[in-house]
């Protein structure tokens, strides 16, 4: 167990908007919430899963939606804690610790605040490596997990209980009723144990997320280039550089989709890439040819600063840096690559490592 | 208490499709389900209010959705085993009685099904005396009890538990699930005690059902009128006596909308009526003039063997009598006619009692 202080949780929320790959919520917000909760409560304390008894039941609290209306909103607090309550009226079962179901964006931060909210251990931990735009996209459904039974929230103490046969079933069932809630909603599901955890989670993800955004923090104070920091920490490669000439954007089903193209400079001036999103980016390409996709993550970089932008922060004239960077081997497999590979969002292109595309170009890291 | 065997089940089935108002399902499928439940387990129990103690805890248990897709299927038995078993495990209450929501379509029968096959006292009441397409229009919610926590099941297992500050949002959140669902789903909810129950129901309505099937039934056997027993038995009005010449039906939000266009024949020759429906029928106009509106019931009848003919079922040709029937007086008071009114479904006319509108229209029964 080791402690997080301010400082780490900013780092924290700053590497979990590169893992976010776009989606996963602005962490911004999630980071307040998570920096009150310790200034209410003291330091969190953050666990790896061997510090913890197998039979330990965790939960994964999340908010759920389309990020664009979560700029407007203050705290998932309220939402996060009549979800938690629900879930546990439902389960019946002792909940004993909070894991991330995934580390981008906001919802890496939002377990943290919520684990210290209900002094509950966070664990090091989470069920992608990344971020993905639908519930039952997790390594835990690879294992066999189910996201269910899953309350969902809102903020005004409305709360539906999800118990399903499937992992789709929690995500077609929970959309609509995000949707009906104003776009996003907090939610709780998850239910795994310590034990299954070991097997089933990406681990060490946290500090994975803290070890990026201190990354970034140093290099912006040492007038390093943030962008190579965030490549050298995390084994990826710079797709592009250019400024973005147009963004399409819009709401479907709850989802942001869209695309931005983005205009070449330096050593890609004459080319164009263009990075399509369901929420997270999930294919680039560059002149027409694919570059990387899911579930390889995908990251649009502010050019000079090195901070990740979301897809609902991207706007025209953005000097930017697209980055690819390899996913967890657990999405590498032939289960992984069919739950949350191209071919789900309707891609007609196989997946290929970022690292083997990469290589077949004749780019080096 | 007193015993209901097959007959009775299949007189308040029918008599239930003419309170159904067009809506509330074919109360044929729910029949069979009760008449299996009784073939299996013997005569059904149905007791009157005053025959349970107070604290007893009710519950409601309906199919919600469009009634169209509803034909196609078999039993709703499932769903609700499902939908009563979630609803219990998250209320943690014991549930010793059941009581229908509505006492229209299939909503009056299955919910004697699912009693026999509980073991538990079926209730002659229900909190609407009608049939209405919106969860919330219910008397309960006019005397402050809440519809949640209300469970919603599909046939494949699923289910999602509802509990909200308002019924209102139950109807929000209920109505995309059922449509995710399959468009049909089944419901257990609305707990309210035996006492509440004497206040804010309406009293003895599955025998008032049966007393219109049965009228309807005698009088096809004595080659009587059906549609004048109908009558007698309702202190209903025959409004419009013709065929139908047109049909428009649409699925929105999973409900049924449309209207039915039927040209006068007999007494109304040469005039024109047409009934508007969401689920329910809402408005008869005659050549352009409103001649009735909810909460007041507007039926569509066989012309010739009375039997009530529901929304889904119209068909060009049919003959027909458009009759209406007085509501319960729970919702002829202001707040009754500002759920359950016209201004309610965008009619921007007052509601009027059908004797009213029939006195000054110089019509008598």
């Amino acid at each position: 167990m080791r402690y997080l202080d301010e400082r780490q949780i900013k780092d924290i929320a700053i590497g979990s908007g590169v893992l976010g790959t776009g989606g996963g919520g602005n962490p911004y917000l999630g980071m307040l919430a998570a920096i009150q909760a310790i200034r209410k409560h003291g330091d969190l304390e953050l666990y790896e899963l061997d510090e913890l008894p197998d039979d330990t039941l965790a939960v994964s609290p999340f908010a759920i939606g389309s990020p664009v209306p979560y700029i407007e909103r203050v705290s998932l607090n309220d939402e996060l804690m009549t979800a938690f309550t629900a879930m546990s009226r439902y389960f019946g079962r002792e909940i004993g610790a909070i894991v991330s179901a995934e580390i981008g964006g906001v919802n890496s931060v939002v377990p943290l605040a919520l684990a210290r909210e209900l002094g509950l251990p966070a664990i090091d931990a989470d069920g992608m490596g990344r971020a993905y735009p639908e519930v039952d996209l997790c390594t835990f459904t690879l294992y066999g997990h189910g996201a269910s039974p899953m309350a969902v929230a809102d903020e005004h103490g409305n709360v539906t209980v999800i118990d399903t046969i499937d992992n789709r079933w929690v995500e077609r069932i929970a959309r609509p009723v995000a949707v009906e809630m104003g776009a996003i909603a907090g939610a709780v599901g998850f239910p795994i144990t310590v034990g299954d955890l070991k097997r089933a989670a990406v681990v060490g993800t946290v500090s994975y997320a803290e070890t990026i955004g201190r990354a970034i923090r140093e290099a912006q104070a040492q007038h390093a280039s943030p962008v190579d920091a965030v490549l050298n920490t995390t084994n990826g490669y710079l797709l592009f550089t250019g400024r973005i000439i147009d963004v399409q954007r819009r709401i479907e089903r709850g989802w942001a989709l869209g695309e931005v193209v983005i205009a070449g400079t330096d050593d890609d001036a004459g080319s164009e890439m263009v990075v399509q999103f369901q929420n997270e980016h999930l294919v680039a390409l560059r002149d027409g040819v694919v570059m990387a996709s899911v579930p390889d993550l995908i990251a649009i970089l502010d050019a000079e600063r090195g901070d990740p932008i979301t897809t609902e922060e991207l706007r025209y004239g953005f000097r930017v840096g697209v980055i690819a960077m390899p996913c967890d081997e657990k999405w590498r497999t032939p289960e992984g690559v069919a739950l949350g590979g191209p071919r789900h969002f309707r891609y007609d292109i196989d997946y290929v490592p970022i690292e083997e595309r990469m290589a077949s170009a004749g780019t080096s890291r």
